[in-house]
């Protein structure tokens, strides 16, 4: 099992990576077998196919994460992290407000994520 | 199932009896069956009588728990919320980083709680 921290530095990877529009370097982060559940309440995307297509369509160069507090761990193989994530559209940002709980696998790798958010927590700036 | 605003009020009713020291007002916001993962990746406290055993020890005039930004949705019966917990003790205080997924009955009670954190949430001030 990864250790809490090796989970929080998973996790903050997630975030660099993400605003570096690193596709191949977010898709590295998850299990084959991963599954995807954004927001929390939608069916879950199941398997590494499915979450490349899911992350080519949001890592497009507007949208950014800005993490809001710590990363917090567990005691076990699950973290959890504050975030907003903004998209910059013209004229326009839409932000979502989101908390993402996250597993690992034995090897490190994320085996779920689960964003929590609803439509109570869009706002357009 | 109840409406995101009604998940949202009820974790915000949690975080305020629990500051009120309002124990019976706490319990009440739990479903029979619920079950309290604390911190997350230990055994599961499970139903009303365990639970109460639980809250009736922390619940203790000396902790106190801090909202660190807005409240959480989702698209189904869940929401989330980072938190931290202050408890005072004579001449320091024990501070815990945590945030804390909730599910709910149809009936708008809670039926899981579970709160993300790890060793490395704590500290002392």
């Amino acid at each position: 099992m990864p250790t809490e921290q090796e989970i929080k530095t998973a996790m903050q990877a997630y975030i660099d990576r993400f605003n570096e529009d690193d596709l191949e370097g977010i898709l590295s982060l998850f299990a084959e077998e991963a599954t995807v559940e954004d927001p929390a309440g939608m069916a879950p995307i199941i398997g590494k196919a499915a979450i490349t297509e899911f992350y080519t369509k949001v890592v497009n160069g507007k949208t950014r994460i800005h993490r809001e507090e710590p990363i917090r761990g567990s005691r076990s193989n699950s973290g959890a992290m504050a975030i907003h994530i903004e998209t910059h559209a013209e004229g326009s940002t839409l932000m979502i407000h989101a908390i993402e709980v996250m597993t690992f696998t034995d090897a490190g790798l994320i085996s779920s994520m689960k964003a929590y958010w609803g439509p109570g927590d869009m706002e357009n700036k």
